[in-house]
């Protein structure tokens, strides 16, 4: 009567979303200050002040204007500005016409996918992995593969990677600073991904592109720098989302950029607008195209995702937990106590601590901890985790 | 190396959006006052005072509150006011359950087609009809099937669809007020139309979906009734948007409610929630879910239209066009006075008038005029309309 995979789909949501909404039941229970939400990556710091003062000063204007339809690849004018804010900041040569506004990054990513996906095309992702991937490229009908990262510090296995690439290899989808890990994939590893990728292109004779999906790209601390893949590799394509940098997650507005060193990229251009156009987004969302116009560059504050970070990490070390110093995005990605990562989450529900366990991120035996909450609620939690450890050293 | 059907889209804009950018190089070339444009449906009558009164409202509390995400199906207090509204105005019995808060129209009609449709299905559209109903049908793999309405009235030719009902057809796309001809389906006819479903949901064992898409809704003239579809169908799925009735084309917000009475509506409504996620839309924009709650049951200025309609129709007969008299939207469909419709749009250019030719929407031989423009354009664009015909005439 309907789809049956729609309605797989619609029937199974994803862990997180389950968790979280376990979490919004339990504390109707017994309260909110008793139950201790790491589940979901929803920004926990305000959007900066531009933003209301731009909403503010944009009311003031024509109604008709500010509300309109714009353009199918978003506004010209802020396309300009992105072009020009990215050639500044990462000295490249993109313009207005390399860039295609979206709704939010998993719009930017269904959109990017479906413009490159022919039959029997695969996707390459590194686990642990956003799960929603294999959502979007399996949508497409194409196949994802999934390559481990080295768990001692997460990031790329090189040899792992190289025998991954097939000629069905469409593209490879990099995600960095990383959900759910937090960490950012170096210079160095970079750079040896795209030499393979380079040399396996030259073998296969045909394109292979970089799906750049970086939403946390600004939340990184302690100044490490995420570079920028254009940069490295010409077959790039860069997924944006205002989400996390601006705390504007409800709000759906982000990006595609196509690099402009692409093999034939107003071609790949072509294709993002026809496939942003066969999902149904007719625009970008109008008024806050024109407040990111005015809010380029400006980003949430984000020492207290690091002063939590650290405060967290620094705990969690102390009563045996084991997990990598994270230097970006706002997750910590913890080493369970047992093999089982869904049991270990199970027991930590008993100390009213809500944490992902990692089986869908495609990486066993870790828990995801969101730590975009309030400073006090990890304060809180303490304790709670302490138990926790000592439950399993007993 | 790319989607070779998403290329075609991409490079293949649509005849609207065509017509509009020659529009916007013809304005500057000779002056936006003195170039006619009738091709674009975006309102020209501004959105009430509630939008901006409640966004002013809403910036004023908790900014992360205000741009987090929201359920994927969209803010509860906003679905319980549009089931109480709906069942207020309508007489329905739906609860906040049976309403999924979309990204717009498009989104609302891609989902609801994504959901449904499976291998071999049939989506039967009424002719003239929105080109990119064509777009949204095949994208999930299914076949759209073209029945011509009767060109006097623009009513459905019941003969015609009964005809076009196959075991294979999954659902029926009805639009009405219609675009491109403004014409209201009369509840006659949507009870015969209704008849002959019921008698093919029996003889084939099957159930077919009625997909109300009614954007137009609220845009009537001389109190005509719209009939609600679920009053006359049970399986019936409506798609709305606030892009015309609040003037809010650009800010993407709009709903998708399941009947009911549809047979197991909870299914169908899991499977919207599933194509919804496979399609990237997370959430709608939370920002205007939270000003919708505040302005439902308001519209833009209707009387400015109708003013429209009037003066239009009034002297474009006059001058010896034909059209049918439209109860709503904004649009006159107007008969060509050659048989090429798009020989005529291209005659009507050398006046400066852009017409949208028919053809695009499935029926040959006219023209739509989208008279949501200012009524002083339709005043200085009235001698080149009798000049047109004149040019006929001799």
């Amino acid at each position: 009567m309907v789809s049956k995979e729609m309605l797989q789909l619609g029937t199974n949501p994803s862990a997180i979303r389950d968790l979280f909404e376990y979490g919004n039941k339990r504390k109707a229970e017994i309260g909110a200050e008793n139950v201790f939400d790491f589940s979901i990556g929803n920004p926990s710091v305000p959007a900066p002040d531009c933003v209301k003062e731009a909403v503010q000063e944009l009311l003031e204007g024509d109604a008709v204007a500010l509300h309109s339809y714009t353009s199918a690849v978003g506004d010209m004018a802020l396309r300009q500005k992105l072009a020009d804010y990215v050639n500044d900041t990462q000295g490249t040569t993109l313009s207005a016409g390399n860039f295609y506004i979206t709704v939010g990054a998993a719009a930017s990513l269904t959109i990017t996918l479906k413009a490159l996906a022919e039959p029997e095309d695969e996707f390459i992702v590194f686990a642990p992995f956003f799960p929603e991937y294999r959502v979007f490229v399996e949508m497409t009908g194409s196949r994802l593969v999934v390559v481990q990262c080295d768990t001692k510090d997460f990031q790329i296995d090189l040899d792992a990677f190289e025998k991954a690439v097939t000629p069905n290899t469409k593209g490879v989808i990099v995600n960095s600073p990383n959900n759910p890990t937090g960490v950012v994939i170096t210079a160095d590893c970079i750079e040896q991904m795209c030499t393979i990728l380079r040399n396996k292109q030259s073998e296969y004779g045909k394109e292979i592109f970089l799906i750049a999906d970086e939403p946390y790209r600004e939340l990184v601390y302690d100044d490490v720098n995420v570079p920028y893949l254009m940069n490295y590799y010409d077959n790039t394509i860069v997924c944006y989302s205002y989400s996390k940098s601006l705390s504007l997650p409800g709000e759906r507005i982000g990006y595609i950029a196509v690099s402009d060193k692409a093999k034939d990229w107003k071609l790949v251009y072509a294709s993002v607008c026809g496939a942003g156009r066969a999902l149904g987004y007719v625009c970008a969302p109008s008024l806050f195209q024109k407040v990111i116009s005015r809010c380029i560059g400006q980003t949430s504050d984000v020492n207290i995702y690091k002063k939590n970070r650290d405060l967290l990490y620094q705990a969690l070390t102390e009563y045996g937990y084991r997990c990598i110093k994270p230097d970006g995005a706002f997750y910590l990605f913890v080493e369970a106590l047992e093999e089982d990562a869904a049991a270990f989450a199970e027991k930590a529900k008993e100390y009213e601590l809500l944490l992902v366990a990692s089986d869908s991120f495609g990486t066993p035996g870790f828990v995801r901890i969101s730590y975009c909450v309030s400073t006090e609620q990890i304060e809180a939690a303490l304790p709670a985790f302490q138990k926790l450890a000592e439950a399993y050293h007993e």
